[in-house]
């Protein structure tokens, strides 16, 4: 079974950008001719508004992005239909051949670790196999990798990881978070250097022994563009480990403040924009250039320039396919 | 609006004890009557058991126990049609007059942390309103508390807290948890208290801002029975924050060791039990008593005799209904 790290690897380099699409439906985002008709309190109405605009991001972004990213928490939000959606999703993002994370930051002790692992990680058909693997597992979420939370431990996090070992699957924890408050505890000093070197040290253990063809590991970590500092830190620190990088665009990190996460090839991370992708049509340039009634080619437009903005001021640019 | 801290500490005086029944169903754990035709991959089939199952536990221990914890792991194993069981044990367990804590861990950065918080915490009709109160919100997962987990900080806790005060819920924050690994990052010392107290002192601060009649407030804290040491440590430093105490029975807590999260009044903890009620059937001594076919008794047996337990030595024995 060829490992989530190298087929990360893989599609970032086919496409030749690692920009990551973050699926992150907002009821008051979305486009106005998507919910005309829709009551926000009609869940299964809201959930199918959902699905069908996630799946129209999808058409756009799969020719030229390597994964997406659904945020369970907005599918969630609203009950059982959100999470019915978010199933189609992941299934259809598959097949336009996207990676898939599971942006759930779950965690939990021992066997109810290992509930939430073989729910979430295993996209079955869509893993490639080798000769002598086992057969491909696809769990009834079917995605490629999953974010976890680290607070309760290596017993808490070591089902994760086995699991995604047997399912060529991948798991990245969260070490520095992109939000302005993360600090309170991630960054208290113990033993001489802060919780997210704690973390990170953790990570870069795990990643070192599940590495794929491509140098990285199937274990990697969340660290906020917002901290491009500790970024470039990190990078140093977990030279196994891919990096998931959140925090660009609308909260204000830019691809110069991405770049300190790359390594000299152009991998290592993946560089997540939610709401400046999806919701394009109503921030600035495009609301101007295009409106609510074009929203589709703003989430081009937009796709399109944060890969200009990656090949221009990072390592990325040396995926650029010619 | 009654606050979520005075309807827990209304029903666990009602009831006379202490007690939260986790629901925690695993497909080989389940009676064998109630899985005897349904394959462990027929996602839908499963669902029906767990529900079904589930809703029996609750029949059972409703006119005993304050409260019951699913747990969402479990149900969100087996995919969207586990999340739809989830959803409809919620709305049993609220017919029954019981607490529901949905445990769920959950855990992200400012507005998505709040469509979490949406999306699960307020029971809606089952929250009994003051005259100057605003209309009861009913979440479409309609819990009355969530646990979450703190290592994002302040601003991705405080859309929890927002939340469950609009909506008369609360929240319980991981704090010192019950699993043997726990400590890798909750015990780090730095500025001379270990992680969990850091933790501790945000939950006690916030507790103290919400403040009920009963003298406790709607965040809580999750600390191991585990660890009776620091039990007893954390209630002295949290005097004003609800202690959920995971850890007793399977996992080797006794009601001595979860002693020290009372309050002299017997309030201040709610202790659970998951495996060691909803399975009694299959464990010491209820398999012997009960067998498999008689599950609904070691059910309640078991239900009692931790009553009795928790009665005979922590302060909940002051609870007891005479």
């Amino acid at each position: 079974m060829q490992s989530f790290s190298d087929r990360l690897a893989e599609n970032i380099k086919q496409r030749g950008n690692p920009v990551l699409v973050g699926l992150d439906p907002r009821f008051d985002s979305l486009p106005e001719s998507l919910i005309a008709e829709v009551s926000p309190t009609n869940w299964s109405g809201v959930a199918k508004a959902y699905a069908l605009f996630c799946r129209e991001v999808i058409d756009i972004v799969a020719p030229l992005v390597p994964a997406v990213k659904p945020q369970a928490a907005f599918f969630e939000q609203i009950g059982p239909p959100g999470m019915n959606a978010l199933a189609d999703v992941i299934e259809y993002a598959h097949r336009k051949d996207l990676l898939v994370i599971f942006d759930g930051k779950r965690n939990d002790i021992g066997s109810t670790a290992t509930a939430y692992a073989q729910g979430i990680l295993g996209s079955g058909p869509a893993v490639r196999l080798d000769s002598d693997s086992t057969k491909a597992i696809k769990s009834p979420w079917g995605a490629d990798a999953l974010t976890v939370n680290p607070y309760l431990g290596d017993d808490s996090l070591q089902p994760f990881i086995e699991t995604a070992r047997e399912r060529g699957a991948g798991v990245f924890v969260l070490v520095k978070t992109s939000n302005p408050g993360g600090g309170m505890f991630q960054d208290l000093v113990a033993e001489g250097r802060p919780l997210y070197r704690h973390a990170a040290e953790y990570v870069e253990r795990n990643a070192a022994e599940t590495l794929g063809q491509c140098g990285y590991g199937i274990v990697g970590a969340v660290v906020g563009a917002t901290y491009p500092r500790q970024l470039a830190e990190l990078r140093e620190a977990m030279p196994h480990a891919w990096i998931l990088v959140p925090g660009f665009g609308s909260q204000g990190g830019t691809a110069a403040d991405a770049a300190g996460a790359f390594d000299e090839r152009g991998l290592g991370a993946i560089v997540n924009n939610s709401r400046g992708i999806i919701f394009a049509h109503s921030s600035k340039p495009y609301r101007e250039r295009f409106g609510a009634a074009r929203w589709r080619e703003a989430v081009e437009a937009a796709t399109r320039e944060m890969i200009e903005q990656l090949r221009a001021n990072t390592p990325a640019g040396k995926l650029a396919r010619k």
